[in-house]
């Protein structure tokens, strides 16, 4: 167990965003690759939406990159749905060899871990990795059906509608994954389905920790330290559990949850699901790399491991992070 | 794409399977390590029953190899139920570091080929592939509730109440991991969900052919070729599909699904579910190879990648084949 060094180049050599209107709303704008004004992106059922936004961002990164499906050996992908459908039916097309991953929220993360393994290895020449989450197709299946208009509460975070999407392979795009740390799922007795930042900051935390400890460095050694979807309840806590062990971080310290809004569009919380730390990679993450604006970054996906029924059944509610440090150096 | 040759030794170092009561009444009660008379393992509910069946698989893996929990890296795992619950409750007291997987029926061999490229590279000592199905958990979420007693066509299969687990490392267990070719999604239009044989065939025959060409190789050359979950139903189809591409695979093909239970038990087409792959593998094949009863197998998990929500929106169903070559030679 432990912090995972690449031997060889690995690069995150394209990514491509797709996204709904309110993320298009929200602070990145332009910056997404192709969006729906009404979310439904052409199909009949918000489940056929996210498929379809899925197959649109995986064809956006390939067109970016120059490349054509078959440069892709393998896909690894996932999404917030039961049995992970928007990415086997969303990426059934494309004849490409195929592992479903499901880690809800830190997908984008175990994707781009696994592909990078994977890459290293040389095992695979070019991966892609590919997430998606849908709001409506979340509310009606993890809360209540979209048309009931529930109240919600401060603690309560947003589900993106957004895929994203990185290509890795051993290219030269200045944006080089050099090491990772795989997450252990951890609880802290949270059951609040309504406060998924305070269910998954512990793991956050847990693996930052882990991360500092083994490597010697501390958090101002980065550029960026950037979570998935804590949003600003899980950013506030993460940032206590770790000053609690010692580690400061400060305001290189930043959650996609809490980026990808604007101020005045009232997401409470925070943006979340498998979308939101695959657009804040996309539209964030990589854009300051290819600006050449930062050197060295943490990312660190996080996930909450329920289900409606666990939660039901009176389970509290597990979450972990996986970690990837992406460096301007080869 | 293509097949991948290991470069290392990787194998199989010790297996686990734990089981319900029909399982157990089957054709190999007392080659499993541990089951449970009334399917619920002393747990208040059958999705909390499926999550301890997996704690006791994987403690009974450890145990049986002479290892501790410390011992191991990481933990791929997966099951049926929405959001892998069975996997994250149920590892949860471990603190391994964790991939959550979706292959549907097809997790064990996602999860072994994952584990095998992860210790041939290097990156991993040591993994676990686990996984696990429940037939009340399955039967309540896919179909009906089982209180319900519907009726079963007679191509539908019984999920298998199981659990398998395998540990993959650098040792000389006598079955090796030589090479492994992941699968492609392959949707051939059947939307019937109480025929997952037909739905699974055109994937596991796809897999297969592209092996076969691929390697040079033909279905005589193996003693053994055991697909995951096809029942009846599948054998027959991915038999007349492999030999409309002129490969004749013989007595030496065989299905997990017809395996594992007695034809007295009236499981209609055969067993289905994560948890059939992983006990075949752990009951039959690498009890073969442990009596050097066999030299060299082809292990072909099969999936089918759909949901009740997919289905009840009139998508077909896409099926889903890993391929693990095993050897009884490093």
């Amino acid at each position: 167990m432990g912090i995972i060094k690449l031997n060889n180049r690995v690069c995150v050599s394209t990514v491509a965003a797709v996204c709904g209107k309110k993320e298009y709303d929200g602070a990145f704008g332009e910056l997404y690759d192709e969006h729906s004004d009404d979310d439904t992106f052409g199909a009949p059922t918000f489940e056929q939406a996210e498929e379809e936004m899925q197959r649109r961002c995986f064809v956006r990164a390939l067109k970016k990159g120059g490349f054509s499906v078959t440069d892709i050996d393998a896909v690894f992908a996932g999404d917030l749905m039961n049995q992970c459908t928007a990415s086997s039916y969303g990426l059934l097309d494309y004849g490409r060899q195929y592992f479903g991953l499901f880690g809800a929220c830190s997908t984008m993360a175990e994707a781009l871990l696994l592909s990078s393994l994977c890459v290293d290895g040389g095992y695979f020449s070019r991966c892609a990795a590919i997430v998606s989450s849908h709001n409506c197709t979340a509310e009606r299946q993890f809360r209540m059906p979209v048309e009931y208009g529930g109240q919600r509460t401060p603690t309560a975070q947003w589900t993106v509608t957004g895929s994203g999407c990185a290509l890795i392979d051993t290219g030269s795009s200045g944006m080089y994954i050099k090491e990772v740390l795989p997450g252990i799922p951890v609880d802290r007795g949270v059951n609040d389905a309504s406060n998924m930042g305070a269910a998954m900051a512990p793991a956050a935390a847990d693996t930052l920790k882990r991360y500092f400890s083994e490597s010697g460095k501390s958090p101002h050694d980065f550029d960026v330290i950037l979570t998935g979807d804590l949003g600003d309840e899980g950013h506030g806590l993460t940032t206590e559990l770790l000053s609690y062990e010692g580690f400061a971080v400060k305001e290189n310290y930043l959650d996609c949850g809490m980026l990808l809004y604007k101020p005045e569009q009232d997401v409470h919380s925070g943006g979340s699901g498998c979308g939101c730390s695959a657009l804040g990679l996309a539209v964030y993450l990589y854009e300051k790399f290819r600006k050449k604006e930062i050197k060295n970054a943490l990312f660190i996906g996080t996930g909450a491991l329920m289900s409606p029924m666990s939660v039901a059944q009176g389970h509290s509610i597990p979450g972990i992070a996986h970690l990837i440090r992406f460096s301007s150096e080869v």
